[in-house]
């Protein structure tokens, strides 16, 4: 199973896709999407190009997604949101099962507590995924969120398989 | 020049379309995409395939979105920021000339002034698209925002014939 892991943002959109298979994960590609300037419509629509590329060079079958942060810079969530909305989306037009995790969600089953700080969790990928390349701190978070989805998914299905609820 | 103006939210999004010649607009159609219940991917997936009918259908040349109210509701805004988002590409994708509008700015041109009540808005409407149906509140909106933007274009193009910069 190829899993999609994505931190949205509107200026750094971080994408990281690995392979599973069991228990063990290994790294296929990882990188960032750039908005760069222009109009808001624009900025969406070259995130929406990019991140329909990763899709179809690495043809993953499901997605991670980090939820968004809420806090109280309303303009900044807004800008989130919109980002955020696209890479669903464009998860969704592909056919992609898609999870949603939260932050701490994912800092929890990567590193092992909720409030790891961005280098820690940048490690616990690097070794998870031997020989990774980070091409930065949105593409280590973005495969953060695809190795929680693994981890939860197999969790999952092994329950599923012995008869138990999820 | 036909614009497709766009009220953005998750649940409901509006849309109208307007035919504008000269100063003379008319309606062309409008209603609303409505998201339904299931994930957050699939409820943005079915408004951005009801918006891309919409586009096939009447072939806009411009579009017009309302610029989102930012209030202390994070998770409201978040969720207008993840449709906005999508009604932001499907024009994008289509081709389209974008403007963006801030409420006070649709309610001040199209009522007059800047804090103006929903239905006033609609009675607005109603007199300057004779004959039109709407379809409920936010296709009301919806139509405000295209013949904001049809008065900011016309003023646009008739002070760059004259040689006047915006």
């Amino acid at each position: 199973m190829r899993v999609l892991g994505i931190d949205p943002g509107l200026r750094n959109l971080g994408w990281g896709v690995i392979e599973v298979s069991g228990s063990r994960l290994s790294h296929l590609g990882n990188g960032i999407c750039r908005s760069g300037d222009g109009t808001l419509a624009a900025r969406l629509l070259k995130l929406h190009d990019q991140l329909s590329d990763v899709i179809a060079r690495f043809v993953p079958e499901e997605a991670a997604v980090e939820q968004t942060f809420v806090n109280k810079d309303g303009a900044g969530t807004l800008k989130l949101g919109q980002a955020r909305g696209v890479a669903l989306l464009v998860a969704a037009r592909a056919g992609l099962e898609i999870g949603e995790y939260a932050p701490n969600q994912v800092k929890k089953t990567v590193v092992g507590v909720g409030h790891a700080q961005k280098e820690q969790i940048a490690h616990m990928v690097r070794l998870q995924l031997p020989g990774v390349d980070l091409a930065g701190p949105d593409a280590a978070d973005a495969l953060a969120v695809a190795i929680c989805h693994a981890h939860h998914a197999r969790g999952r299905r092994l329950r599923a398989a012995a008869g138990i609820g999820a």
